[in-house]
């Protein structure tokens, strides 16, 4: 069965998350759903991230087996026709060896999450930033974010539901960056690793909230990161600025 | 009665538009109702562009006449507590002169049109921005622009709706810009006049398209100016791309 590697973008906003849920709207069973139009048989797709509900996906990796040889545009074309109206959409697609795996393969994972600060609500951003109505010091927050890069046991930024065998992670890049936008200013978490832990980013990004607020100092997070108890951690910030936005693998199966 | 001015953003989706209709949702409507949800009466609001229905504004400016004197600051907070969960947000509010006009004191209207390219349907995008399908060649498309600037009879780019006086009207900008984003390339067009006939953006921007596309060429659009018929107007743009993006007074009320 020729295998296939696709991205996916999606609004989080109406999906229970990524995972295949038994009563709840989910990305996957979308997917798996529209796969079934054009093979149909019970499809079963794996995907480099599992995001949780309300959580984006710029470039979100899946794969599929397929039956037939797809030419993988006709295969992205195809499939965008049955995902519709569903704030699904296949942005490529590739032929892959029968061996790589969208999520084994992958050897980063790429997050933004955005926040927008100002009084008034939103309107135009409603679902896809979290709205802060304080200001907030980025360099603070920096300062604070240095202190988890590198190799450590994140189990004060790790959900209790976390099923991953260790708490033991390496945080390749969490940059803190402010950008004037039009609908004011906004606070974006570039934050890189080869694998999160569950919540691992809402985690930092809460805490870190608190960091730029000024209840927290830098050296909180240092010595909350220290603990080692998730008691330690900061308030778990909502999920709709969160956007997975890649996937790192050791050829990109799409260039 | 003290007089404000209100700095105002919304998504226009849910919309008819922004003038008060009998029997449909618009923008207009919803701010009185929250007005009158503070001073118990009728109220009639002013604003400087009568935005259409789907189109949205990140500064469209109204004013409003109050019993009472009202902090301009507690006077926006109360309107965004009744405006919810409207996508209509009060940016900002300040008191102005009694003789100075939210529509005829504006010396200039700034439009901004968003148009996405690429081949997968939206999705975090949905209703912010026209998804064009194809290439277009900015450079074209610019050159296209210049011929509409300056002072011209533009009946060949106004509705059969419109009801203004004269077709004549002074374009003094209209610049095409390329710039890539998360979602794919996006064409900008930054559009600025004293003021405009009604469907006069659309109007240019759905027949930029079509020299960005490469099928009408920038004399093409020299001579649709020139023919000064309907007629000779291209197809005319969807709405969702456009916002209202500011207006200029003599003196800025909200600085």
């Amino acid at each position: 069965m020729p295998r296939y590697a696709l991205k996916v973008e999606y609004d989080g906003g109406p999906f229970a998350g990524w995972q295949r849920q038994a009563d709840q709207p989910s990305v996957q069973a979308a997917i798996e759903a529209a796969l079934a139009r054009l093979e149909p048989r019970a499809h079963t797709i794996a995907a480099a991230g599992r995001t949780d509900a309300g959580v984006h996906a710029r470039g979100q990796v899946a794969q599929c087996d397929m039956d037939k040889d797809w030419d993988p545009f006709r295969l992205s074309e195809a499939l965008n026709h049955h995902l519709k109206p569903a704030p699904v959409a296949i942005v490529a697609a590739a032929r892959v060896a029968d061996d790589w795996h969208a999520r084994f393969s992958a050897l980063e994972r790429r997050y933004l999450f955005r926040i927008l600060i100002r009084r008034a609500p939103l309107t135009l951003e409603v679902g896809q930033v979290w709205h802060v109505r304080h200001d907030l010091d980025v360099h603070a927050m920096q300062d604070a974010a240095n202190h988890l890069l590198g190799r450590h046991d994140f189990t004060t930024f790790r959900s209790v539901q976390c099923q991953s065998d260790s708490p033991v992670k390496t945080l390749d890049r969490l940059a803190v960056s402010r950008h004037d936008t039009a609908a004011g200013p906004e606070i974006r978490f570039d934050v890189r690793a080869r694998s999160f832990l569950h919540n691992q980013v809402r985690s930092f990004v809460g805490t870190l909230e608190r960091v730029g607020a000024g209840s927290w100092s830098p050296e909180d997070v240092r010595q909350a990161l220290e603990a080692k108890d998730r008691a330690a951690c900061g308030p778990v910030c909502p999920p709709q600025g969160l956007y997975l936005v890649g996937v790192g693998y050791p050829v990109d199966p799409f260039a």
